[in-house]
């Protein structure tokens, strides 16, 4: 007979209770062939007098396993292992290319430049990011506060169950005055799409936007998640060049006389990653291409919150009157990353389509955040917010431009930005930041990503460098141990 | 000289600052060519007098502008409107075809089967659902009460920054044990992604898994957002029968040995929408499948928590040793629709690659409340929760399943389910839901979208009712007004 009695192992005071226990050892046993179709098993007494439980318990047991289909009762002969069970085939030895063979016969492009390395960094190591809010300033104790008072109105009910693709309605209205009020914006509920972030709005416009080979333009340098949700459609980026003034509209000029271009990608206010301005005159001209040659602008107006020296220009949005202007930004840099609500901003035949699409990746967002920022925004505690972290950034701002320069400015070249959270710092030829950051982990300073501002290779040696995200002292670790890096690259090329 | 009095419209006490108001007033003024390039602008003193405010305003007005790029100064001589400014153009009569030709170029396919209509109800209207949650249930104060204690946590802090694609770390870890103990999983944290629900996970499958024209086989009748997905990638959809045992594996056998198959999905536990479970054998059948012709099971075990006779069957993951199996599920069903965390389990290259796909539709999940479900899972609240509901909707599907036999046994045919939130409800030929619906409008009974369950037109004449959201008195109203309904409808036919 099966050794039944070493065959099971059951643990009272356990989570699930033993009958259940008993029947997923069983099934096991089943499915491994150790107890093949048309086995006979023991009768219940005898059963549970070998495995000393309580007859009762082997009863459910077999009732659990009937009800699965795993056994079979045969009036008068007694209770066996299902005679029609296939065999479930036995594990061989697991080889590599088996399991390649499945599931992992996936593809993707273009993934790999995107794909973020994960520094191991003790504490206190001193890490460079490319222009991040100050998560320590977020006001999560009111928002966590506005939360469980929401919780407690019956009204919060409706929000609970299955609710719009384009977001919550009062939010959406709200939000509709609040850009309209803050960005000149002339848009209504029935223009807003309530996104996760504004990478939900690039990849929804990419996805409505772009066919196989389409073009869009974008800068020189650019954004790099964006040129990865445009190739992931599998369109042909032109880049034109970048200046001073942001985006060279004269060159989509004259690009769009020659062939069909579909979208334009802009940062404007502030070009990502060189953090300038596109001048006003730009911004119209741009507009009037997008007219005359039909194409579409994606405005990703990530920045827009963070003008240090006067008020934000306003966006393309505000000054298009013909429907060509998809609006993308965020609450991700002026509350914190963790609170995912953004929105794409678009004609009424547009954020529909997007509310479609939207369905097939997350189905709609969470109801009840947008409710707590619906009284975040209406309170006026995002102004005042704002009004907050703006000062204090750009004191920051001040601080690590004023140390760079007195500190560094024989190794880097930058221009003080009139916005935003990072310096685009150019380090002088005679380096790279390969060696730089080679050295600099010696000193507990990590890079990070370097590479990713110029995978075209263009050869600008230049990085966006985040002074948002540390406080005083922070920015004058970072500078001391770079100060020490760079010394150290020139006393290691003396020798 | 330009009327500067008249065109200005300032508010004091309004929220934006005067020389902001004058500013962009300024702009609407140059952009609408109705003070053109190369205007001479009056003196700050002069505007300050015509408009009765003060000159500080009109100064800072004026270096807004010129800040801006909408005006120049030229020493000795005044400002001016900018000489280099293109005209924006004038919007002309804004045709419909206008509108169209540019954001409206877009194209997304088969989107229409899944859009669903919104009903304008009132009140004391009765709407069937297709199988959800009563949100009344949610344990919406105790999330809260949680939310609020951890925002209240110094290394909560850490959380609001960008993280991973993954989701966090802690809920993957605390998630596996749970998968683990109740569905007989073998997974670990690198084999899960936390996802925004269930329909991110079939998004990100068919993403990785499906190129154009690969063969994904799925019921005859099945989840319609999987079809969906499915041929967003412009795969190709086999229909197999489905009967009183789930998919038929023999038919996919058959398929098998013709033709490469990419993918079966598989709503094991119940298909959906009959609501069926997956025999034993079928699930061994079907996993030996995927091993022979090397094919992915998507299962999406959207009810697992959701059986009232007998312990749930473990899902075809757990008895999955070859890596062939994508296990999809959510906390949609169990808690609320709003909280959007789910999960995708599969073998760990699969996970990574769904990661990185994941990072270019919404970057993150909210680690937050990922938080606040670690805590939800690990102090047995979730075990708690699930259990007072099933009674709840075990004893909400028998008086439900009771009244639609005793009271409209002559016109609907049905199985009681074993599980799940809804009867699949097979409506006598003689009759039409068409028919049904138009008449029972007329009684507050709103049918909602029944097409969407035979979109092939197989004519099974059947719909999914839900019985989970209604409490008792619902469930009477409910069956009330199907049978007023129902009796009009004889009552036409027989005059």
């Amino acid at each position: 007979m099966f050794p039944y009695k070493t065959s099971f192992i059951l643990q009272r005071n356990q989570g699930s209770p033993l009958y259940l226990q008993l029947a997923n050892q069983f099934i096991e046993l089943i499915k491994s062939h150790k107890l093949p179709p048309k086995t006979k098993l023991p009768s219940s007494r005898k059963l549970s007098e070998l495995l000393e439980v309580h007859r009762k318990t082997v009863v459910a047991c077999y009732e659990e396993l009937l009800l699965q289909g795993w056994i079979e009762s045969v009036p008068k002969k007694g209770t066996y292992i299902k005679a029609t069970l296939p065999i479930l085939q036995q594990q061989e030895f697991l080889e590599e290319e088996d399991v390649q063979s499945t599931c992992a016969n996936f593809s993707f492009e273009k993934r790999a430049i995107l794909e973020r390395k994960t520094y191991e960094t003790e504490e206190d190591w001193v890490v460079l990011d490319d222009g991040i809010s100050d998560v320590r300033l977020t006001p999560l104790e009111d928002i966590a506060r506005t939360y469980r008072r929401l919780s407690t109105k019956r009204s919060t009910i409706n929000a609970l169950t299955y609710g719009s693709t384009m977001g919550n309605y009062k939010l959406r209205s709200v939000l509709a005055d609040y850009l309209n009020e803050t960005r000149g914006l002339q848009c209504c509920e029935q223009n807003i799409l309530i996104t996760r972030g504004s990478q939900m709005g690039l990849f929804l416009s990419s996805k409505l936007l772009l066919q196989e080979d389409d073009i869009v333009v974008v800068g020189e340098t650019n954004y790099i998640a964006a040129d990865v949700s445009f190739l992931e459609r599998k369109a042909q980026l032109i880049r034109v060049p970048v200046d001073e003034n942001g985006l060279d509209t004269c060159k989509i000029e004259e690009l769009c006389k020659k062939q069909t271009i579909k979208a334009v990608f802009v940062t404007s206010h502030h070009h990502h990653p060189t953090t300038v301005t596109l001048s006003a005159e730009r911004r119209i001209h741009l507009l009037n291409l997008a007219k005359e040659y039909q194409f579409a602008i994606i405005e990703d107006d990530y920045d827009y919150d963070f003008n240090y020296n006067h008020a934000p220009i306003l966006p393309l949005a505000s000054h298009d009157t013909h429907g060509n202007v998809i609006y993308i930004g965020s609450f991700c840099k002026t509350v914190a990353p963790v609170f995912r609500i953004g929105y794409l901003i678009a004609p009424k035949e547009f954020v529909d389509e997007a509310a479609k699409a939207r369905r097939y990746i997350d189905r709609q967002g969470d109801a009840l955040l947008e409710l707590v920022f619906v009284d975040f925004l209406k309170s006026g505690d995002l102004d005042r917010h704002i009004k907050k972290i703006l000062k204090e950034y750009q004191s920051r701002r001040d601080l690590f431009c004023q140390l760079l320069k007195e500190e560094l400015g024989t190794y880097f070249e930058f221009e003080i930005p009139k916005g935003g959270m990072a310096v685009w710092t150019k380090l002088n030829q005679k380096y790279s930041w390969d060696e730089v950051s080679q050295i600099a982990r010696k000193h507990k300073l990590e890079i990070g990503d370097w590479q990713r501002y110029d995978y075209e290779n263009i050869g600008h040696n230049a990085i966006r460098i985040g002074f948002a995200s540390m406080n005083e002292i922070e920015i004058q670790r970072l500078i001391k141990r770079l100060k020490t890096t760079m010394q150290e690259l020139d006393i290691n090329e003396h020798n």
